[in-house]
């Protein structure tokens, strides 16, 4: 599907080059809506804060909002009163060139924590990135959030609801700090269906707990993840029935999981994306913690970039996560080939066929621990020399 | 001092190559002691234990030994059954060779995950090893029990207790998994102190708890840890004072502090060890979780091996440890180089400094939380390109 035709009723976005990245590249955008819309966003658990996600979930508790203003370059995060100044006058700026009430803008921010906004420059793009606005604006502003990402994100997704279409677009960017509960990771969902503020928030959180917050690229989470959501209800349906509200959870767990699954791919220097899943558990918790100490585990993520099935890696992350479980009952299977049966290794004919598998650019890692009927799973990717480069370097 | 000098009365060490590792360098170590020796552990917190710690864990419960059999080359975890009987076969191989009980020899393996031992190739080794003991062969042990480590690892101290003079042997490997609790990480304490074996127990505790539970590499914590601790008594000395018991404790704790650095040091692929020193916390649990959340983050390590004083990483991982702080009265320093004060960055002279001192092979990274009386430090090192390499390639 082309991206030009994920239109909004609406809703419309716009990018501008204001001078805020290094390379000259698109690095403020606008997603703007010719109505008030209903609003819900998911912010990161850190308590480290930026500036901006103060400001948005401050914003956000109206419920409502017009716009979202969102830059790359700085994450305005560690940079005090002067920050959280410069976020709301960002806010401002917005407003003012729009016509509404900065409590309907909501700023986004990602890039190097402790770097002040540039509000000279930040002041010279607003005006342009109204002008700017177009309903073919969004591959534009997905560039513009970029930061060590290789490619825009964008998804989109229709669904009905009492009969009326309606219309889910969402972009996303990731690439590092990216780990439950969320990342270095902004994401922003836009539909026209009609919805009340809490079904919306109650959805969307049920949806990131489902894809963003099951991904991991390398166990640290960022200062300014967010995810903002906003319903134009220009698609003219009448109150959600328990049967459409399904179906919209569905919908938004289909555009948050293609996102999510795309950050994980673009992960910095990620050769492959791998879905860790953990079966046969006694209960859900432990199988999700299961699944994320194997998916972040350095050692395994190595292995995984030499494509080595080292089980014995696995097996260790296991048993360090802390969950109950009987070393003898364990399998561990590589696609459909199992290299653990019972606890021990299936031998070097299923290690050699399991290494095949683990070329490609993207398989499963199934454990089943045989303890339970609970199961869950976490995307990752493998750490890789490129890994190391771009981290090591990445303000130089 | 030379290493050949440090001798422990009673005690004797071996080492041989067996076969067991693919570059046919040293791979089996025998520690003899003339005497039965009061004998303590500390072993894996990791819920998938080896065949080895498991039989240690079970001889060393009578509180005696007189030998310690280990080998290099496969881990002997995740070996089921068979791992079991061949870690009591060697253990009764060596029993037999010393005219001792099984129950008075304890097994340590380290390498290869799910590799079982090669029994015809460590019966062949044995003999060799009680034929070949000698008081100066500690360094050869200590090579023998190398993984990918670079440098044996070999400390030695000496006290007196009640007028009587007494030494202490350590000896330890490392360089990958290594994480509390404990790491892939073998080490071996002798003394000729005479001692009651609690208050062994407790002082070795003590000790391994202030160092060698306070590094970290990789975040991943072994199947095989195993720190074990032997006293001949033939210091001759009478009962303990508390005096006495203390200047133990602290001689115990530079014997493993001196181990434990050279194990950072080594760590696989690291450039430079930094110790992250927390203070300012409002309690002890908070100042040893920030550090170690510092000290663990992927973010943070590969900044350190980037030279880059990128402290908004630092702020993030403290942000994401769930310690209480308030970002602005964080201040962080590199040695005495101040980077962030009251939550804010001092400025690029500073941070030219700080990156002048990071390359260095060896600083400090402090955190002020300014919040309470309370600190807490671990050691890291750098995450490099190297160390990708060899875990990538560990196996192949």
């Amino acid at each position: 599907m082309n991206e030009d035709s994920f239109v909004v009723p609406e809703f419309k976005a716009s990018a501008v080059s204001a001078g805020l990245k290094k390379d000259g590249g698109l690095d403020m955008a606008l997603i703007y809506c010719n109505v008030k819309a209903v609003a819900a966003g998911v912010f990161t658990t850190n308590r480290v804060k930026a500036a901006p996600v103060l400001l948005s979930m401050e914003h956000i508790e109206a419920g409502k909002a017009r716009a979202i203003i969102a830059n790359s370059g700085t994450a305005n995060a560690c940079t005090g009163t002067r920050g959280m100044s410069d976020a709301r006058e960002t806010a401002s700026l917005v407003a003012k060139e729009i016509g509404a009430s900065p409590q309907d803008v909501l700023v986004c921010s990602t890039g190097v924590i402790g770097l002040p906004l540039d509000m000279e420059k930040v002041k010279a793009a607003v005006p342009k990135l109204v002008t700017g606005l177009s309903d073919k604006g969004f591959r534009r502003a997905a560039e513009a959030i970029m930061t060590t990402d290789t490619f825009p994100k964008l998804a989109y997704r229709e669904g009905r609801a009492g009969g009326k279409p309606y219309k889910v677009l969402g972009m996303a960017k990731g690439a590092g700090m990216i780990m439950p509960n969320m990342a270095t990771m902004l994401s922003f969902i836009l539909t026209d269906i009609k919805i009340d503020q809490e079904t919306l928030s109650k959805s969307l959180l049920w949806a990131v707990d489902r894809t963003f917050n099951r991904i991991t690229v390398d166990g640290d989470t960022s200062t300014n993840d967010t995810v903002l959501a906003m319903a134009s209800g220009m698609a003219g349906n009448g109150p959600l029935s328990n049967s459409d509200k399904k179906i919209l959870r569905e919908i938004l767990k289909e555009v948050t999981g293609e996102l999510a699954l795309m950050i994980v791919k673009d992960g910095e220097g990620a050769t492959k994306t791998v879905k860790v899943r953990v079966k046969g558990a006694p209960d859900q918790d432990s199988a999700l913690i299961a699944a994320r100490t194997v998916a972040n585990s350095l050692l395994v993520k190595t292995a995984l970039y030499g494509n080595d099935p080292n089980w014995g890696r696995i097996m260790a992350a296991l048993g360090r996560s802390g969950i109950e479980m009987q070393v003898n009952r364990v399998d561990i299977y590589i696609d459909d080939i199992r290299i653990v049966s019972g606890g021990l290794g299936t031998g070097k004919g299923e290690e050699a066929k399991a290494a095949e598998i683990m070329k490609r650019d993207s398989y499963s890692l199934v454990i089943d621990l045989n303890r339970g009927a609970y199961e869950d799973q976490v995307w990752t990717c493998d750490i890789s020399h490129e890994y190391v480069s771009i981290n090591a370097e990445y303000r130089t």
